[in-house]
């Protein structure tokens, strides 16, 4: 068992945008190190299966492929020696096992054979997770568009009022966004390496078949130019696995983890998206939504801190830089680069995380945040019609011209601004608009739920799109 | 005109990796300029396909919708009064058009509208470009892998030779990428924009269709609730542009932004290990590629900088930073951001720049590239014998078991380092392998070329990987 | 003359943060040549100051080192072939000059002398730029500081209303950053670089010491072991071009660019909290500042954008990942890098540039930014004295125990906010108070300006913060 | 004590690059928790020692002020509720003391006092952790810079030969990097935090002053205007803290974040270039330097992987990235910002850790590293004479004119690589020299070894460079 004394090991204490989370622990060493074992087992059970080891020696190995026989902070101090802990592992796996199975234990493979499987591993496990997280908000937000598809409430832009949306259209567009990140994560194909020490798959293949000396030594080796049945294994290595089989062995050839990049970014993104409107929309001042149970300060009873959008938003802030990271490691030289690979793991596993933590707030968040259309109502009549003037411009300058309507407008506006009066009020003295347009006309107007252009159909749109299925 | 002596202007001189290139044309401010114009030409047109606007209006819109009548330096400079360059270019526009057609310019948009259409049509422009010089690389690594398919050479992992490979399969790989690269890049959707000032498409409608008074002034406003023929025009205008009809507006929904930052950065990557390694291999020490007509320096005449890999090489340095730029707006907050909508201009440009600079020079450094096998052989000859010792591990093992094989490989690998003598030589005198293994059985297991494992298979494989069809 | 025709080149049309600004027009490619010409100047000086090259090849290399005199974009385009815009320069330059003085063009030297030179003479030209428009900002802001020292506002957290501050405080804050950032951009070192092609200066020597024949050809040369009088040469160089002369050639060695990187990042993030608050505080339910005369919309007559602040923020957000970029560039493997090098060019000219575009535009904004303490005043009421809750927490507790009070205060709280009545008001009926405090009291208690802790005292501190003297 | 069985938890297996080493013991939830007590601690003590509070009172809370009294996953999971780990750590550690101390627990403090100033105090003991093993690196490569002087090697630039270095001027450049990234270190002030919930100390003062009822109550309030003896509270907090006492609350002023990542990226940056230059020295073809005992393989005898340098390099890799992130939470909206304090604090502690763990593999691998004089000549020699030609340029230029001399060795260089054979031998057959040159002559005038330039006077002027005192 690990020693709990150590002073190094992390908790979550500084992370509680992932702290709990289910992605935290299918991410944390025990998690990393089972999948490291599993790629182990599944490279012993693809070699008994071709007839390359004996299938006790699978089972053997399959028997100890268990996180708990081994000690993650062991392993972690060892892996210094040779710079990646599968050599410790490999070790340990190899001692942990019959005698007469100890040398099929990691048999030709390489570190990174390892190291990468059990990446892809992980990541298939937390993408499921997310993919759920990112579902169940997909499915809340949805239920809040249709709630508040005709709500009024100001648009902002640029961060003043512009002109007036509907709350079911921002809240389809978050949806919209949730979506898009869905279907990136879920389209990024995972698959198993196996290469070899350079990739050729030459190392595979001394394997179980009978004979003695030296004929059937040579004989049981795949190193000959030509002898392409390797191939099969890295095949079958796939099928153990449950990941995709890649059509070569991709130990310097990183896609896979330049599209992980780009989809766990593009969810810390989406979400961020959703959670910088919440922020701006439970201001004080502002007070359009509000996250119930959220985050309270006894000293300061007032407060109700959005806290779940907080954390999303701290996840949003780190992982465009962590995903520069991973696309910087693409440029691996050589058949193994020199420090991009170990730079991914690390990394990696910090995208993930802070994808999931933030996916799983988000779910959290959608299925609890309460609209306050009172709220938005009083924001939007806050500036006493001018919100719809853009309307206005169109219709007087229909009947003044352009010039003259936005002069009038212009003057009309500052006056009621100053007089904190209503815009319509103001334009109703207007004698250029004396017999044109009373004053019941202006207010009607000037209504900013009379001025929503197309939000109801675009919520609808918006909402009609499925949401994918998983893959 | 623009004035020349103005000493703000850039002209790609800190730029090499572009200067030149087709993309760097279609990305100057002339270039973006008349992607503006087009944009508001486009809608206009589409205003009037849907009779929201006279055809003569569209007509003497587009007639002065052409960059070269405008200036950018003087756009530039107006731009800073509201931050974007379309409200200085919209009043040039209704300027420069009869009277009676200057308000239909822009009629009913957003600032935003064009700006986004007009990064898509850019992108659009350039996409194309950048696919031709992927297409061209993979061509010419095809060809250059299919030569040396079965080329033997050292395969190098954390810098130090491991295993003999092809470099056939090497090249295969770099294909490999370029083909993943591609891909995504012609996978992007690239939407027209268009919302209007909140998003709603509210300020489309006050069109053209006759009558006069305050109820065809009213009459001809889509601010209705329920109004939705206007997204009929959203519909349209993405056809004006070529580009894709987006489901709902964009404008704080920027996953057509993040998709282009992906592929772009995934391109510079891809490229970016092609150039690695070419690097390595340039190298006066190993000197396994030349890419003729390199850099040369008259003081140092032996001197051949592998030019192009080195400015590939700096573009891949520069991308993923960009690209986390472009990921981090995202966070779109409002209807509107105030300032991450603005930091995507030039953050997009100069990443759309960098790949499509580093695929010119991809594709005429592959077009170029000449291998050294004499070279390869002479470095996998380098080791004597020992750069395939994994093969013979395995049958020592098999011969000798694994701890009397390990010990005795370790053993007469020091000497032969030491002694500077053949690994074969130093275990044909072994008293353990006396009757096991002969000299010439030693020299063969030892031969490189007898070890490339699945290395030409996989070349075979990867070659068959089709280059995807042109989007 | 640089053909105005070309498409590729930009006017600062997508970077209205900058446009116009003093820091563009001395980045700019022509003010980079001239630069890259100023360092050629000063080499030919320098070696004719210490009798290595004639005096009148060193005339007339500075009677052609005029930017007006070369064509950037044609030496754009010639730098591809070597990589670098110093090597098509240098050919011009000793085609320019008397053929007797072309052997003296960059004599000795290599390219990334002149670059990396050329490079701190833009940074220490641009940097003066900066630092004035930070002092103009802090001096603004000073007096801003100094007149709201007194003035209420809400102190907001994670979104929420607080504890009450003040506006002098506030603006004290931004101050303190500012000087933060211009005392760190004005202690960058900015050194001259002169190493010759391997940094060993061996190539400074051949110079114009009269005899004839092997002897004295051989004689001119510094490459001699222990010939170590070429150091002179290199701080004559740097007394030449105005820079610091380093310790030792730095072409590997990246630490002024990493430097500048921290200083120019710091800028744009120091400047960037600036721009945070007002746009916050701009919004249009808050209100609390406005930059007078910004960013207006004909159609949206109310709208007043803070463009200023939102320039700012654009800058804010491409920085750090530049920033990052350089720090990256620091690992330059050899004696020259394939690909860090040619990195930090655009890298490092954008970033100087949103550094520089960023302190103009903060500059305008803390001349112009109005305060409205009537806006401050009527925030801190909205909440009815919950604002000031804090410090009743205090109080209560040590009248009721601790339990009991804050008990109280959140029931009462709620009441206050369901009613919408003061809390004052609410708490007045308390019969836990009665005969404790009285409504007079309670008033008091809550009065957000009688709860300001040491604002007026920090922001006197804050102010008596010297600026730091110009370097 | 914490859960062993957790899966969540990490030990360090995906970060060999600084598993076991002091920073990472120093920075781990453990050492942080104990961060987060010191500062609640010195709290306590500084209000005891202002009378503020009971010294009693300060006496219990540090005496359960340690780190293994309390849970850190338990905090982590408690700390969703409200964003950060000091809500529930102040609740544990109210619970922790006597009755009577509770209330002085945390007294008027805001979370961020206490997670800042524990940031600061983790920054400030591993920051002396950091600074010893740069000196240790420092002292090392000195040594090694003295022993290897003047020994030559090949310069190499963009991949290729240029000029002879020396080793000495090489390693020498390491460490002035390394005296460069300490110093930067060494000078960043870690300021202690104390603001209270809105940066006005307000809440500091509700002591324990003795007396009852209302009057006395209010009277021991701090939050009258005016009363600003709190600043003294806020010194003698840094003074029990062991930390610099800042100008004015930073907790949205955030120069020290800004400067630690700075100077950590530096410091990583700085290591990277020796690992980027030991990783390529270490290449099988160039083997100039080795680092005994590197990373071996049972399969591949032969490797010796640069295992230290390979950690670096990764460190190297991450650093720039998370010290991005950290330069975007400058832009810190309000008093407390929604996500960007949030960001930093993993964010921090991985950028130490890194630094920290580069740190300590650069100086056991600066101790360890061993240079190959007879393979740096032997590569030197490789080139033929032609790594010199630089040297000979300037001699032949004097002897026949610039053409002449350059189309000689032009057509020499080529014909002595085409031929395998040395450039002089070809020179000396040279009609054009003959008379002027001897083939002895020619031989001096090629030895790299006599072509250093000032490299040994440039290294002993580095090596004089006094390492910096300690902070």
């Amino acid at each position: 068992l690990t020693s709990v004394e150590d002073g190094a090991a992390d908790y979550g204490l500084l992370a509680p945008v992932r702290a709990g989370s289910p992605v935290e622990d299918a991410t944390g060493d025990h998690a990393f190190l089972q999948a490291l074992l599993d790629a182990e087992s599944a490279l012993a059970r693809a070699q008994a299966a071709l007839g390359l080891a004996p299938a006790h020696a699978a089972a053997a190995i399959d028997a100890v492929a268990r996180a708990e026989l081994y000690n993650p902070r062991d392993l972690a101090l060892r892996a210094r020696a040779g710079g990646n802990p599968v050599i410790p592992l490999v070790s340990d796996l190899a001692a942990a096992v019959p005698e007469e199975a100890a040398s099929f234990v990691h048999r030709g493979a390489t570190s990174q054979d390892i190291m990468d499987t059990a990446a892809m591993l992980v990541a298939r496990r937390t993408r499921g997770l997310i993919l759920d997280d990112l579902d169940r908000t997909a499915a809340a937000l949805a239920r809040l568009a249709a709630a508040h598809r005709a709500t009024p409430m100001a648009g902002r832009t640029l961060t003043q009022h512009a002109v007036p949306i509907t709350f079911g259209l921002k809240v389809a567009g978050w949806r919209h966004l949730v979506l898009d990140a869905r279907d990136r994560l879920a389209a990024v194909v995972l698959p198993a390496q196996l290469g070899g020490a350079g990739g050729t798959l030459a190392g595979f293949g001394a394997g179980s078949r009978g004979g003695a000396g030296y004929a059937a030594a040579v004989g049981a080796s795949v190193g000959r130019r030509g002898n392409d049945d390797v191939l099969m294994l890295a095949e079958r290595f796939a099928v153990e696995t449950g990941l995709a089989a890649p059509l070569v062995p991709w130990h310097v050839l990183r896609t896979p983890i330049a599209d992980l990049a780009s989809a766990l970014a593009t969810t810390c993104g989406a979400l961020g998206k959703l959670a910088a409107d919440v922020l701006v929309l439970s201001r004080t001042e502002i007070g359009e939504v509000e996250e119930p149970g959220a985050g309270s300060s006894s000293a300061m009873p007032h407060k109700a801190n959005p806290v779940r959008a907080i954390m999303i938003a701290s996840a949003a802030r780190q992982a465009p830089a962590l995903a520069a990271v991973l696309y910087g490691c693409l440029v691996a030289e050589d058949e193994r680069p020199a420090g991009a690979w170990h730079a991914e793991w690390q990394t990696l596993r910090e995208l993930i995380r802070l994808a999931g933590g933030a996916a799983a707030q988000a779910a959290a968040l959608a299925d609890a945040l309460e609209a306050k259309p009172g709220r938005m109502r009083a924001n939007l009549d806050s500036t006493r019609g001018l919100i719809a003037s853009e309307r206005l411009v169109g219709v007087l300058e229909r009947l003044l011209g352009r010039r003259a309507a936005r002069d009038l407008l212009t003057r009309a506006s500052r006056e009621a601004a100053e007089q904190g009066v209503e815009l319509g009020d103001v334009l109703a003295e207007a004698s250029a608009l004396t017999g044109l347009v009373d004053r019941k006309e202006l207010a009607e107007l000037l209504d900013p739920a009379e001025y929503l252009g197309a939000a109801c159909a675009l919520t609808d749109r918006a909402l009609a799109r499925e949401a994918r299925e998983a893959p």
